[in-house]
């Protein structure tokens, strides 16, 4: 059964044809398995050696810090800033206890470049000694607490532009930080992300100051030019 | 151009395996495909509403539960104790406070179950007023401490049958369980789980009593079977 050369130019065209939409199915098959991997997830645990961070807040490479602490290592502190200084639109903070001074530092520094910073912290907590949220709020960062004086808000979680979540046991202090054990998990699991958003929402629009009168009259909640988003 | 009956019967078997092949490996695919949507995720959220649980503990269905809380209503703290009483094999348990009865109940029921329970837990909190931790240890379940009296053991995570873990902001206390702003995050994504049983496991070696003989000799930590592993 001989072949005439159009019919087999025809064959070898149809030939071609097939493979290379074969081989280009096979990559997206080959991606989309990959990606059943899933997104990040990243979990620290704490105590955290301690280490420079300094080349996280200044990039300048001919001016090296100077300080006794170790340089260029990773440890799990500076990762959890890597995190939170990864926010580009918003950060949306939820913590119980924030002391951390260079946690404090990482916040004034993104509301500095622009980034819209919220902040939800607990009613006793963030009147105690050390506490960061009275330098936020007079950077014109947006804090609100707790309203209830009967139970805490007990959450530590943030969201770096509404899709990672970073949560776990840790409140922003340098106890938390540098001696206790604890952990911290970071991920952009859309079913992860959601709820924890969902909540951040329903606790800034619960404890607006607008619907609390008697509490927010003392001129003590919104210094500067924090506007309320 | 004909073709014999021998010829047909070969095209159509040959078809009908082609066919058979394609269906099978579309379900695989299928299969696939919905996996990368991934494994159990789920996200609590507390306070919890009050509601009977003792459908949880006690299953009879000719003997209903007579108290006055709503019944068959699910909430944030009986999916909490839905996943921690699926333990079938091991629960693995590291908690900084714990005062919470029905949990202790849950854990009990879980050791007489015969599922090899151990905790680890908070040098200064363990003894506090309220606190399950000696009824456990009463029970002959293995429970240890953090040695050093200085740093706190402030995780809030638990494993069960090592494949599920339950982590987040939630101590086990009612006040947690029915007042604070909390959450709880439940997931069985090895990528996650991993990490944590690795961590417990290092908790679990490190507060070995076995090393740890000076604060060790006083009696309390081993009472009646429990054996550690």
């Amino acid at each position: 059964m001989s072949m005439s050369f159009k019919e087999l130019m025809k064959v070898l065209g149809l030939g071609a044809v097939a493979f290379v939409l074969g081989v280009e199915w096979l990559n997206w098959l080959k991606r989309r398995l990959r990606d059943s991997h899933g997104p990040l997830k990243e979990v620290l645990f704490f105590p955290s050696p301690q280490a420079c961070v300094e080349h996280l807040f200044i990039h300048h490479k001919h001016f090296p810090c100077a300080c006794p602490l170790p340089h260029g290592v990773e440890t799990s502190f500076s990762r959890l800033l890597v995190h939170l200084l990864s926010a580009r639109m918003s950060l949306d903070l939820c913590v119980f206890s924030f002391s951390h001074m260079e946690l404090s530092r990482a916040i004034l520094l993104l509301h500095k470049r622009g980034v819209v910073v919220r902040v939800v912290t607990d009613r006793d907590y963030m009147t105690i000694t050390g506490s960061q949220i009275g330098a936020l709020r007079k950077a014109g960062i947006c804090v609100r607490h707790e309203m209830s004086s009967a139970v805490h808000m007990h959450h530590k979680f943030a969201l770096v532009d509404g899709r990672k979540l970073i949560t776990g046991s840790l409140n922003w202090t340098l106890t938390a930080v540098q001696s206790n054990k604890e952990n911290v998990m970071v991920t952009e699991e859309p079913e992860l992300v959601g709820p924890y958003q969902k909540e951040f929402q329903k606790l800034w629009e619960a404890n607006d100051p607008a619907n609390h009168k008697p509490q927010c009259t003392n001129g003590q909640l919104n210094i500067k030019t924090c506007k309320d988003r």
